[in-house]
């Protein structure tokens, strides 16, 4: 089970993330470029980042809003937006090779991830996209009760899919995200590391209903923000070593 | 003698440039990677026109001020310089490749492109960005009297250069242009097509002084934003082929 | 009955709108306010041409997006659309009165104005918005079959609507504009002329479908883009004139 | 003697300063506007901030840069940076009469601010964008050796200077500040209130190489991005209140 991050989120002379102390723990860095946060510099800081610490890169592309911050839903056309993920993706996958890195995979940020979770057609329009960049990149996706179906669709462009899983939000019977703005729908650490242990042990998440849906995740989003939200990611990954090694 | 020329210089709604009546006529397109002009539809209707017309692309990247259209001087360190380059470069190199083609050089824009060619430092961080991108990219500069120095410095880096002449432009006796805002800087056509005959025939321009000047050109730079200057390029082309069968 | 045309939508280095010719043939113009169109150097020359032919001048807002000339939809909450409709007409505002004019009234533009057609709730912000600034503006908006529901609404905000009607566009039994990508959505020169006609003279136009619908209208929207336009611009205001003197 | 701040400074999600806390300590704040930091929701945010502690307000507008923080010089020609400060006005001066204020000065950002201050021709045109500004606002610029010259050309276009002293920063003997880059050109605590002593006492400082030069200034710029600037913050003011009283 592999953790994933995003990273790369400052942008000028903001700040944001603690990615200094976030990159040693975890295996994949989302690193945003430069349409919903991060700029050329900052990407170029958190490649090297990335490449002290041994860890995987994806290509993190967004809507182009960095006053939303990339959570602003926007209309945009299948070439517009195929291109736009282009642009992003190419931008990083060349900045990584001029450190002599190969970028992995792809994972889509805050509005157009949520929108593309709840839109096939504009999923369809993400696979189209990465899947004709001409990299080895797979698509970093949620891991939902419609995995299979998402398979599939990528099966058919080629394309695989990494499917990831979030420790510290609670999950709709159909395995979508509870809405940041619902009351319970983020974790206490002790929810969260037990909806660890049993994505881990189990291949499940326990709903928002109390039912159990099974969720075959291959990596967990993590987040380190914040001094705390570090601290987790150490007993998280603690987690999944003595797992594996079970 | 190739002839280039800056394209894709139109943003969203906002269309400049007659890039379809000039790609079949030109030898290397000059394509803006998004920081002056361009974005990630119109890079990607661009290369399109290129492939159709299998004409050479290049980068033409600038300071970040779509504004100013990146004819304002900016000042920026070494570092952020090198990133805004390597970040415009990549953006365009991903976009070649997802419709197969390759990036083979760049051309600086505008202010930095001014810039650069008044300034020994700036021009080797300009180099010193195209050469550390992992691509085999040749550096556009302008053709002066101090072209024996500049290959130098592009040797040391192991950079090729490819010089351009500017057919319409007057000549100082170091070989820079002189500046727009000067009465006769800019030449009428009798005249753009004699100093077009004297680079291919002489390898030398005539000066505002009045004297020879040796100027071993590669390219000859034309400009395609009305139908009288499509009409010249296909004088000047005409012109290049008579000599290169001569 | 006035005419009222988008303007001032030129940004940087590009050109958009024959705004020269077509300002002195029009009564009010909607300036673009930098957001989707526009910078502080073509709002101070936008306003200046409407100060020689003394044309009203209104604020012509926007969803924040350049690249898409604010045509896509973004999702933004009711505070920040706010705040951004009021910095656009500040900006606007402030920059009137350098040359000593005075701002009239506000047309939201493209995707937001589409967007505030169709939901009331947005409509309901961005008539907030303008009823907070603190200046005597109305709001432009369209004249639909569910005028008197806007005016009521505008009336509970102190409020004064300019509802305006479309002379090229075909109109839907409910009074919206039949959406552009159908064919017959945009009326050729003579039936644009009858329509304006039916306005001045009956209150009304013919509904796709062939009803006569009720339209009582403030203003005309006209376009200046293209020689045809402008030419067609001095036929509807012959038209006005007539009427007026009848 | 007023203490002015910096404010406003954060930029969508991007939090910068610790705006809550210092609001109450000052006098005038210097808000950003929207071109190198602050949009319209953290202008909105600040306004109101210091309407609640009666904090005089002024428009602290920059080069178009927000990538670079306004830190980097650009060339902008007289009728561009006139009009890009007049819209920078205006945005924040409609903003702040939406919630009953007036704005009352402008203190111009970064490297704008540098630049004004080390070429005569530039401080003249951003006087000239101030004055011809059509409401009461005065200009901030730093106070210095030339501080006769600056207020003879201010009167001249009918313009009231503030003049601002630094506390934290070493002089050079003709008045500027020395460079951030050269060791000991930031003060310590002690030498820092030691030299706002001087300031109030005596009209002076003492400068990089030893001299008292007579420096009387209207204000004196504090800085609020971390709790140790805030605890300095009060002792100042207390040094302040101090010598009033006296």
């Amino acid at each position: 089970m592999k953790l994933n991050c995003d990273l790369g989120e400052s942008f000028g002379a903001w700040q944001m993330g603690l990615d200094n102390d976030v990159m040693p723990h975890i295996d994949m860095a989302n690193i945003a470029c430069g349409f919903h946060a991060g700029d050329s510099s900052v990407m170029a800081h958190t490649l090297k980042l990335a490449k002290q610490h041994n860890v995987m890169i994806g290509a993190h592309p967004s809507y182009p809003d960095k006053q939303g911050f990339g959570r602003r839903s926007m209309s945009m056309s299948v070439a517009e937006l195929t291109q736009c993920l282009h642009y992003q993706i190419a931008a990083l996958d060349g900045m990584a090779k001029v450190q002599g890195l190969t970028l992995s995979y792809v994972k889509p940020h805050g509005a157009l991830y949520n929108d593309m979770m709840n839109n096939q057609q504009l999923l369809t329009t993400v696979m189209g996209a990465v899947a004709s960049y001409p990299a080895n990149l797979k698509l970093m996706i949620l891991a939902t009760a419609d995995a299979k179906l998402h398979q599939t669709m990528a099966w058919h462009l080629g394309l695989t899919l990494i499917l990831e899983a979030f420790a510290d939000r609670q999950y709709t019977d159909q395995g979508q995200l509870v809405a940041r703005n619902i009351p319970g729908s983020v974790h206490s650490k002790d929810a969260l590391l037990a909806q660890v242990k049993q994505l881990l042990t189990g291949n499940s998440v326990t709903t928002q209903s109390g039912k159990s849906l099974k969720l075959v995740a291959d990596s967990i989003c993590v987040h380190g923000d914040n001094p705390q939200g570090i601290a987790i990611i150490e007993e998280i990954k603690a987690l999944c070593s003595a797992n594996s090694s079970s």
